[in-house]
């Protein structure tokens, strides 16, 4: 079998796409946003890809039938900014280091077709601790994207994420500047790590809609970001109560 | 070495066949399913596969000689049905994720030269206790063949297999219906997943009995499924005497 | 790079050619086995066999100088005998099940170019007890030469090795016989498996001696085989004063 | 996608180059003394080497932008001496056995292209202790080699290192002499284990800063070394301390 099955649904004519990836990972802080994206944008189906360096698995679709685990690539016709859309979203990223390369280099050849120059990658930075208000962490292919992006916000830190970025998210980007002579940044939103994080997601994805100015209502994330907000604070109000009785306690 | 290598002992010609998979997994529900029908029908050896993606292992036979792991295709002329059968055993799946696509690929190439367009993939479905009468869950390619095994008892849950299906059975119907065109049904056993089930291959078994019309003796693992219903019950009574002399204790 | 990459030294004209392994593996029986032919007959090395299969590793000889792991084949022109022999000596067997068959597949091609026509495997069997006289296990890849060795004294179990035979001495057999039309039997001295032991070797060699009539000198090797007599005797009898000791303390 | 993506930067005339190797491993040592002699020598960057074999990985630079792990190549030309160097460093080995073989096998025939017939790997030999002043261990593919190298005070010795060397520090030397008609030498700086080591490098440089006349300013390695030796002896000086303490106990 090809190592990698691509399928084409579609092949649109796209205004100056941009490729924005969001596969699971941390706190599934990139899958959350990028399907979020997908699902309000008035976005179509135009790439499948399916793959031995994928899980040998099906998934259940709830009304008995299953599909088998893949990669997506959806386009959203943007009208009012300069970019279309070209969406990556999956059930798992590639199993092994070699898998994880050759699913990489096949979505920017797939790109590169479509006149992609420029990509986002967006996912989740695992902090271990839970946070008030999750920042958003970057890293871009070159300075002028690191300029452009701080005036959205995002933190450029010089010692993190310290291990670097691990998987699709800092493959496309890596692939994408040495071999297909595209440009990129990194969206990363602190999460805690221990749960899908929809208010890290929230985050990143207010800055990839600021930034190509996108029609999308995001009132269904912020609602589930909230959430999150109530859970942490809740948490964090018991952890407070304890530490205070081991302090009296120690006290005592 | 070619990574698959294929032996065909016969190549005949079959009406309308359909594809039955029950290689080692949980319970070794599909494995002990698919040997009872090819032993007990008038089944043929027709292919013979080794591969580079099974495990580097020869097996005893019992009379002092070996033979190398392999996966096999038999097949049965079904006089009383529509569909001949085309049965696949083996002692091993692949081992590595990828040798598990490269290997249900190989076996959907070959069951498209023979004129499959139909699947069926035996399994055990693990729950991890002890039931009194198994259930036969499924999954299927498509809700045309949902509806018609419902008809037959079979489950299909919202929610169960909730991990959905690696491995064989999982992709033999998932690259099936994207790359070969082929529809599926994954018939799957409750077992404990503790030992050998045969009783929960006699009720997927049946189901498939049925379904095909096949005039096979089923007594042999009836009686093996009987003593399974027997140890159930006894290890049942054991327990509840136990959570008895527990109760009993905490109330004294 | 090659996957595999063969040199030959020599191509000799060799008489009806049996191949002799011993890789490690068990208690290194099969590899002291081997060595002790190549190291004792009048053997020339023949082919050297390199491969990214093998560990990425170099060894040291002693005087400062290293060398990189391989297998190696060595020929022996037998006289006295019908058969002249190759011998597969090596530092490590395949490290992955991928690459146990890509190696084994390429010695069974390249015996075949020297005429091989049947091979001998020989190996340890371990069974995690210390044995007075380890027995000779057999397992072929036909009945005339399970009753062959059987007139040299090696048992046929119907049970044993329970769990087949893995790695290039169960796969030089499966894949010879399935596709290089060779047959075969694998030697297999028991063995504790706790360390490398000779006296299991002297056993396997003394049968292969007999067998294609060997003139080889088999006194040093039987010497290291009376050392392990001893330990093991001595073990045995330091084990039986602890148990006396443990039945006396129990009584007391 | 290629295994293993080669990017020339420059294709330089070379005078009888040697390559030196010095990438991740034990303590460092290899990277940290490669690292050096790139940094503090007039070197220029003349191949990079990208590889499905590496981490799936980029890392940051500190100033908010990122880069893909690779390999480099760099060459010196170096006019007091006999021999240009090229020098080669890197993020990581590879990553699995095969991916260790394939890249080592790159990197020579890169090699072989420019001219190289010598190759001096560097590394570090992890003794688990402590030691006063690390001695460099050496390993060569000639006895020519071993006897020139004693005489800049390296130490060959049969025992050592006992497990061979494992990755491209001992790949290259062996794949080197058995494939591309090279000879070489590893150097290996005894060290802990623990911590990255420039001491242990400082000594495994001075010897390539002698063998190849090179006008190389040792001070800032030396400096580093220092503060390795400052931290040993205060560690020792507390061992001492603890183990009399503990003696005193023992006689009290």
């Amino acid at each position: 079998m090809e190592p990698i099955i691509v399928k084409y649904v579609e092949k649109p004519e796209l205004k100056d796409p941009v490729l924005i990836e969001g596969l699971p990972g941390v706190g599934n802080v990139g899958k959350i946003a990028a399907e979020y994206l997908k699902d309000n944008l008035n976005t179509k189906l135009m790439v499948e890809i399916f793959s031995k360096y994928l899980p040998p698995q099906v998934l259940m679709k709830g009304d008995g039938t299953l599909y088998l685990v893949r990669n997506q690539l959806w386009y959203y016709k943007n009208e009012k900014g300069e970019h279309d859309l070209i969406i990556l979203v999956g059930d798992y990223q590639g199993m092994s280091s070699e898998g994880q390369y050759e699913l990489s280099y096949k979505v920017l050849e797939i790109a590169k077709e479509f006149g992609v120059k420029k990509i986002f990658t967006l996912g989740g930075y695992g902090t271990g601790k839970l946070q008030d208000t999750p920042r958003i962490f970057g890293a871009a292919t070159n300075m002028n994207l690191v300029e452009e992006m701080k005036k959205y916000g995002v933190y450029f830190s010089e010692s993190e994420p310290s291990g670097g970025i691990v998987g699709a998210a800092g493959l496309l980007l890596g692939l994408g500047m040495e071999v297909f002579d595209m440009e990129g940044v990194c969206l990363m939103g602190e999460t805690s790590g221990y749960f899908s994080d929809p208010r890290s997601s929230y985050g990143v994805l207010k800055v990839v809609k600021e930034y190509f100015n996108l029609d999308i209502d995001m009132s269904e994330l912020k609602f589930r970001s909230e959430e999150i907000s109530e859970i942490t604070s809740q948490i964090k109000e018991e952890e407070q109560k304890e530490e205070k009785k081991e302090d009296l306690g120690y006290i005592g």
